[in-house]
């Protein structure tokens, strides 16, 4: 499969055939060939610790998963028109970890797709249309989802149905403010005609700049929203399967019920699966009116994968052991970078920790200097200066001193 | 993984857990457990002829495919942020099958996706909103691509954008009166201040009831959009990947090019990959003003099965093999049931075949019968009333011949 194309050539040819072939890291897009737990590997064999991808949830090429969805590709695959027990076995597993009365699921293939049919769903059962978003979200990239997306929808791409209130750290510098800014969002969209379908946030508010809500945010807006008629949204394709720590959701955090769940990215550890999940009342109203199927969604290998992933977070206490490795990771971070006037905050929840440093610039040497030291760790917030650190749940101490000792050497050049 | 539940508390388990959980086949649903070429198997071992599922295009569990997406899957599974082999190599292949000037490719994870993002593209070249579709035509189901689809999307849950128009068979009829009925429905946008973004197609218009469509139709309608400063999206979903015989594209039966071509099901032979296809230019004007990010889309094991169908598909010559066997299986369809009073017309293309019946009942009664007699077929169009014939590439003339024998066994219950 063209494994002898020497790199300058391969690039040569992404930018020309993809139509997004612009979109690597890097100043120098890396050329990654194998994976292996919390390690990728470029093609010279370099290796590098991944503090950034949460797809590959329980480590990359995890052999649990991959022998599971091996084993289910080489008996059957194909779509949920016919009765299968991994679709049921996953809906299964799946609805235990939610709160009483979130109990049906649907099955997708991507975030972006979970999220609109969750959008669809709260549509068809408010019979409203607008939308609630914080101001530099991110829920994926269809249609309708774009526009619940102000990180990447610009104000003039933005249509009238899309409200967008502060996020979760405005709201504890001034919470009557917010909730007066809110408030009139609400007004602004009823004066396109347009009621509150649905509020919909990640919960541990990645692209806001990571933060896990503080007491009182989520309580207040979901009563909010609730009043408005609308319903809510906890798009968990970011906190969601343990990733934050204490729980297996970010909106356990809050003590918040939402109407209806999103999952997505860490659920096949790669594959491509994303789901729904909401209450049977909202399910069936949605159903008679309007049904959804999607031909790849729910299909034997994908739950599978999905199956696996989420039994091995359970047989290895993934979710206790995010909290515990995580907690020693930003102790360290504070220990050791947390008084240089480059570092504003470290803060996070779990193993999903950011670092506002002091600008963007000096965000973007950071994590070109890390990765030339063998670290791989991501770049968020509205003004692009927060550090992302979201590696595998499978990541250990080592892993966060390893991280912490290449850190102190870039510290050396601030 | 609860193998060993009963098929009853199964379909018990799915109907309480799943939100779609009534969207089987059959009166009752098939609990199928193992698939192997055209065969399907169920749990109890009895075996059918699969005459309907073309996302298996190159065969239930290809072992060609399944090792591809093993044997990656083992060593690297990873988003397009880094460089790799793979999305390379598929997206050269797919160029290579293309017309000259469709050269750029974007990767996605289900035909909804992939029609949801051309639309997304047409709307930015042209800076219209509107969309013509044909009266009973299927996209998919995402917010938008759902009011593109009117086999779905009632007229009263459709927006003022979308315009439907006459598909093939009318047109043959009397195209003068589908000109102007087209023309009248981009009137009817325009009052509504829609100019025409995108004219999409599936172009073996199977929802519409499954039409090679006859020269001219596409012609006249490209050239009509094409005058309205509309793209032409060519839906690729259904009559892909050398389907219809002769030509690995649908829209190539016509002699048309359009300015996006949309890939889906069969692509990865069940692994949930897609593409969108279009010009450099058009595609430069849209990563200018939007771009587009997929996680999943792109990623090296979704790639890997991709090229394994694709090149599958070359060194077996199955385009050409779908034009023999489709041609002898339509052949002896004629031969046998084709002066019976009960069968309307036999068509269609290649490995896309359509019955049409007397009515819905009859046909529905056809297909439950034939599901009993060991033939998985399907049920489309307007009226329910024709039998859709769409079995993997792998479908051999001694596959014909028995479906043939078991359809002239229900003939003497008709």
């Amino acid at each position: 499969m063209q494994e002898d194309l020497s790199t300058t050539s391969l690039f040569k040819k992404r930018m020309s055939y993809l139509g997004n072939g612009d979109q690597y890291f890097y100043k120098e897009p890396l050329h990654i060939t194998k994976g292996e737990d919390v390690w990728l590997f470029d093609k010279e064999g370099k290796k590098y610790l991944d503090v950034y991808n949460n797809v590959a949830h329980v480590g990359h090429c995890n052999p649990v998963v991959v022998d599971a969805m091996v084993n289910q590709a080489a008996k059957l695959n194909t779509n949920t028109r016919y009765l299968h027990e991994h679709i049921v076995a996953l809906a299964e597993a799946i609805i235990e970890s939610m709160p009483e009365g979130l109990n049906v699921c649907y099955f997708c293939c991507s975030g972006s797709e979970a999220n609109d049919l969750a959008f669809q769903i709260a549509r068809n059962n408010t019979g409203n249309k607008g939308c609630l978003v914080t101001e530099n979200a991110y829920h994926g990239n269809t249609t309708a989802v774009f526009q619940m997306s102000p990180e990447d929808c610009t104000a003039n791409q933005r249509e009238s149905w899309i409200g967008t209130i502060p996020g979760p750290q405005e709201y504890l510098e001034d919470e009557v403010r917010c909730i007066q800014k809110t408030k009139d969002q609400v007004t602004k969209l009823k004066s396109h005609n347009h009621s509150i379908a649905a509020f919909i946030a990640d919960n541990i508010f990645s692209s806001e700049g990571i933060y896990l809500p503080r007491e009182g945010y989520l309580q207040t807006l979901y009563a909010l929203v609730k009043d408005l008629g609308g319903l809510t949204i906890a798009d968990e394709v970011q906190s969601g399967f343990g990733r934050t720590g204490d729980f297996m959701w970010g909106f356990e955090h809050s003590g918040v019920v939402p109407d209806i769940v999103t999952l997505g990215k860490p659920m096949g550890n790669g594959h491509p699966i994303s789901a729904v999940i909401t209450t049977r009342e909202i399910a069936d109203g949605f159903n008679r009116d309007y049904g959804y199927f999607n031909t790849f969604g729910g299909n034997p290998v994908s739950c599978a994968a999905g199956l696996a992933v989420i039994r091995y977070i359970k047989d290895n206490n993934l979710v206790k052991h995010a909290k515990t490795v995580g907690n020693y990771f930003q102790k360290e971070l504070v220990r050791t970078i947390g008084t240089n006037d480059l570092v504003k905050d470290i803060r996070g929840s779990g193993l999903f920790i950011g670092i506002e440093m002091k600008d963007d610039t000096i965000t973007s040497s950071t994590v070109e200097q890390l990765m030339n030291n063998g670290v791989l760790v991501g770049q968020t917030g509205p003004n692009n200066n927060v550090m992302k650190l979201r590696p595998p749940m499978t990541f250990q101490k080592e892993h966060a001193d390893f991280v912490v000792q290449q850190l102190e050497k870039i510290q050396l050049n601030f």
